[in-house]
Parts: structure tokens; sequence; C-alpha cells
């Protein structure tokens, strides 16, 4: 059990040994376990696997693993490394094609990187520019809490689906941190925690992160989310988002099903991610969403639940159109699309060039 | 594996032995096994842990329940086996509270023991009046298969929710009837079925009866059935009930996000049910819905998937305001609430006189 008064992080960098540790998130709850990883093939099988998992979370385990390949290369010709480096980063972004801070992560060590002449600096800078990446996460998902639990009412039960909590992020989380600062703010709060189907992050992991802060939560299965909103029992949804488009929020699967239904029940809903989820630029017959793997559903605990004739279809992720979302919490304020998408890029660029001017 | 030649029954009476026979439900689709049990008290059991289940097979399993309580009883006091009989119908009653069927099937056959002074007339007619209500169950099952064939185009994909099968019934279906009448008359049809947490009647047992008779059907989490209505993928949903009232229908628990969903898409969202499931002089208020255990969402596959201190909320079933119902179809043709209350009425009186005519 992860001892309770230490922040949570799920992915930590060791440069000295060097490895990735993370927290087995696939054997949650059952088991707390941490694992370490020495190399990035290691570190492409844990995130293919969902051992890591959550958007930011993987934004930080795609920077910590560039930064793994720059300390595990053994060449000393710097354009081999440089060669290496390059290639483990495509490696990486080839695991998981819908979440855009993946590549958010990834993209930012890589170009301290490829600044670098020789491979002692690169080294250097690859492993400062990853804990930037990791440092930052954690300080947007507390300013993320705090835009975000000024719009919750003294006391509301809230709804959420899937884990966009602190086993997504650095640490604190970004739908679960808006929970976790208004709890520390006082607010009575009250959590449904989806189970998230096929692979139950909500009840594996939204439940068990949530009860180690002593935050009430009861887990539904997705299907009774609606029935909830129908009794009176839900004031506001609030989930997190692997990719926002100008015209779309691309999150777990049946996200879309509760924008929906807290529409059809004049329930705010939220959405609340880091500005590194926006692709403003791209719209949302742009992205591939990722089609993972039947037996995420024709088995579960080495049950099997289908017969092996019949056919399954599971995409990842669904888009919920931006007129059914109340407001996108960020580290920046709560902006709604499409009206502030000429504010959102401004922030883009403004922020984009302090990375540049940061690096150089 | 169920020989293909013939129809499937779920449950069938045996009185030469007496026995009642049934698929065991929980064990598909990993096995197709048929249990044998000789009292009244296992098949409250039966019951109760789902081996057997849907409201039209509740309604013969009831039925059956009470005849075979005629025939276990040993006592020659006609007095006693009246009283006993009584007692073994209101045990059956308190096994599930909110499918109407289960009473309608009981009562039918407690009407006619009550009529009978000697034990032995007590057990003919109950015997006799248990297959009617099978048989029955059948011929309106076949009926509202073409009733509901008639509203789907030639080639559609249809989605449809828990199991409303054979299996559900006495034989052919009722939402899973539509849907073979209709490939019968040579409809093309494409089925997503949603697996329907938490006990998956959905991938375990409509896949499997629909994969036994060839007809192409796709597994998908409930969460995802609204992505594919908003992808243009979904041409019509129909789902079975358990009970319907004068404002809502009652059916498994993902149904009403199915019906929202569908509303929102300008999808038709249909009903399948027999006469018998309409309690139309109650409303939705009336009406208990079951709360199941906290350990169908809590474990599965023996993996437990929730930390044990989270809290749990299971209820069975969900109620649809009929105002998102297209249209009821049943034996009678097809109808709409609050529209044809008056027509339901009449028939349902007209039937009640039936039974009672040939009653008496």
């Amino acid at each position: 059990m992860q001892p309770s008064d230490t922040p949570l992080r799920p992915v930590t960098f060791h440069p000295e040994i060097p490895a990735i540790r993370y927290i087995v998130q696939t054997r949650l709850p059952e088991e707390y376990r941490v694992d370490s990883i020495a190399t990035v093939n290691s570190l492409v099988d844990a995130i293919k696997c969902l051992d890591i998992r959550g958007a930011p979370a993987l934004g930080v385990a795609g920077a910590y693993g560039v930064a793994l390949a720059t300390l595990t290369s053994t060449t000393s010709d710097p354009e081999i490394f440089q060669q290496e480096v390059s290639a483990a980063a495509d490696l990486l972004r080839s695991t998981r094609p819908t979440a855009v801070n993946l590549f958010y992560g990834i993209n930012r060590v890589l170009t301290v990187v490829k600044q670098e002449k020789t491979i002692t600096s690169a080294r250097d800078r690859a492993v400062s520019e990853a804990e930037n990446v990791a440092d930052e996460d954690s300080r947007t998902c507390h300013a993320i809490g705090e835009h975000g639990r000024k719009v919750l009412p003294l006391s509301c039960r809230i709804l959420t689906h899937c884990n966009a909590g602190a086993l997504a992020c650095s640490e604190w989380g970004t739908a679960l941190g808006v929970i976790r600062s208004a709890v520390q703010a006082g607010t009575l709060v009250q959590v449904y925690a989806c189970e998230t189907r096929p692979l139950l992050q909500g009840a594996r992991l939204t439940a068990w992160e949530l009860a180690q802060d002593g935050i009430d939560v009861t887990v539904i299965t997705d299907s009774m989310a609606a029935s909830l909103m129908r009794k009176g029992m839900i004031d506001l949804v609030v989930v997190g988002a692997d990719r926002i488009t100008g015209d779309a929020v691309f999150n777990k699967i049946g996200t879309y099903m509760h924008a929906i239904c807290a529409h059809a029940h004049e329930i705010p809903f939220y959405v609340a991610a880091p500005f590194s989820t926006f692709d403003e630029e791209s719209v949302e017959a742009d992205i591939i969403v990722e089609e993972r793997s039947r037996d995420e559903i024709a088995y579960f605990g080495g049950r099997r639940t289908i017969p092996d004739t019949v056919n399954v279809y599971n995409p990842a992720f669904d888009a919920t159109p931006v007129s059914l979302v109340t407001g996108i919490i960020t580290e920046h304020g709560i902006f709604t699309l499409p009206d502030d998408l000429a504010e959102i890029r401004a922030i883009r660029k403004r922020s984009l060039q302090q990375d540049h001017d940061i690096s150089l």
C-alpha cells in the first residue's frame, strides 16, 4: 500500500541507475507494486499494456523515456547517438496514437537533445528537461484544481469516468485534481466513479486513489450514470481528456454518452485537462482513434465472456462535440470552444515561445 | 452445445419425474449445461442467482414452480395442500420484485389450483395450465417477432441491450424474436449487442444465442453505443422490458441511457414485450427496483476489481419514460404510450376475461 503522506507519483525517473520506476496500474487494486525498467523497449511494453496510462502521465513517461535513451546509449559518436535517441522517440510515439500529451513530452526532451553537440551535455539537458516536464505537470494539475474547484457548489455530487487522477498524471490529477482541490478547500464532495469498461480504470484506479485520500466514492457501472442523473443524484460531471481538437474532446470511450445524458438533464459537463492536451488546429475527423484488442472485452479475470465466433468492436476513445461541454478547466482558467479558440491559440503560442526561449 | 435444429427452450417441465430442467445461464458461454431441480426451494435459488432469468422466462418458471409444488406436496389433506401450494407461490414471488411476468405466471397456475377441490384434479389443472403459460409465451414471441419485423428496413443495423432472447422467454425471444423473424423473412440484419454490465447477459447470452442461429452479431461495451450512434452505425434500437407502467418502461440498467442517446440521434427506440409485461395501472413511482449485491460489480472471474472500502451502488433496472419510446411491440401489434393506454386496457381486460372463461 502506498504511504498516504507522500504525493502519489505513478512514474518517477532515477538517472543515477538509470531507470524509470512506475506503479503497475494493471495490478491495482489487488496489489500495489512498483516496477523498475532500464530500457526504452521495456517502457514501450509498459505503455502498450497500460501498466502506465493516462494522457499527462504518458507525457511524463515519454519525456523520461527519451532521457533514458540518452543515458543507455553506448556509442561515443554524437551523430549515432542522435540517431539512436531519435529512433527511441519514434518507438515511444508508436505506442498510443490518440493521447497528444505523449508526443508533447517526447518532443520537449528530443528538442533539447538535438540542440546539443556533445553526448554529455545532451544527457544533462535531457534529464533536466524530462524533470521539468514532470514538475510542470504537477504544478499544472494543482492550477487546474484551483480553477476547477471554484465552479463547484459548496456541497456536490460529482460523476467522473475513467481515471483522470494522480495515477494518470505526474501527481494530483486533472478531473480528480479538481475534486482534490475542492475537498482541500472544504467543499463537501461525493464522487460517483463509473467503472469504465473494458479495463475498469474507474473501479480499479479512481476508486483506489480517492479511497486512499479518504474521499467519499461510490462505484457504478457506466450504464447507471443516466439513471442517477434522472434521479437527481448528480450535480456535475467532470472528466479528463486525451486530446482536444477545435471541435471535439477525445476521451475514454463512454465520455460522449455521459455528455449527452448530462445535456439531457441540464447537468454541467466539465473537461479538466492541461494545455498540452489541446490540438486546436486539428478537427475531429483528422484524429485516429486507437482500436484495442478483442480480448479486453472477450475475457475477464481469465474467464471467457463472449463466444469465440462472435465479433468484438473495441475503440478506446470517443469524441464529444464541444457544444456538449460546459467548460474546459485548464491551468490558465476555464475555456469554452469554439468561442475561446483565439485565446487558446494565443496562450499556446506564448507558451511555445517561452519553451523555445528557455531551451536557447 | 445446444443442437441447433431444436428450438432453444431455457426452462422445461417434466411432471412424470417431477422436475424442472433449465439451461444454467450463468455458465454460458463457457459451458452449455442443463440442470434438473426437483423442489421449489431449488427453483428459488436458481432464480435468485440468475441461472434462470429474463422476464417472460421467469413467468414460465413461476408457473412451472407452482405446478411442481402441487406434485411434490405429500399431504393427503386438500386444505393443507392448498396452504402448501400458496406458500410455495409466495416464496417464488419473493425472488425478484421487478419482473411482473413472474407474478403473472405464478398467479395463472395458482388460480386454477384454487378452483379445484381434490388434490389430483388440482395437480392435473396445474400441470396443464403451466404448459399453457409456456406455450402461449412461445406463440406470443413469434407474434411479437412478426409485428416487429415489419418496422425494420430491409437492411438494418440494430442495437440491443441485455438478453431479451430465447433464453429470456419460453423460446424465440422478444427483442431477439423481432430480429429472428426479420432474418427469417429475408431482412439483412447486423446486431450490436451491448455486453450489459454487471452480469454481461448481452455478451454471454445474446451473442451466444444469435451466433448459434448464424446471425451477424458484434459485442460492444454499454458505453460505446452512443459513439456508434454518432458515427451512423445504428439504424434502430430494440430492447425487452421487465415491467411497463403507464408512464415508464422498466428494463435492465442501461436501457434509459440508450433511449436518451437514441433520441438525441433521432434513432427509433423500440421495446418488445408481451402483454403480460404491462402494469398499466401503476406509475413509475410505485415500482420497487431491485438492488443487487455489491459483489456483482466488485468481483469478476474471481478477481477483485474495487477496493474493499469503496461503496458500490447496483440497481438492476432503470426506468425509461414512455416519451422516449418509439413503439412497444407486442403480440397484439405496436402501441405507444400514453396515447394507446385505453386500447391496452381494453385488450388486457378482454384477455383476462378469456383466461377466466378458459379456467371455468
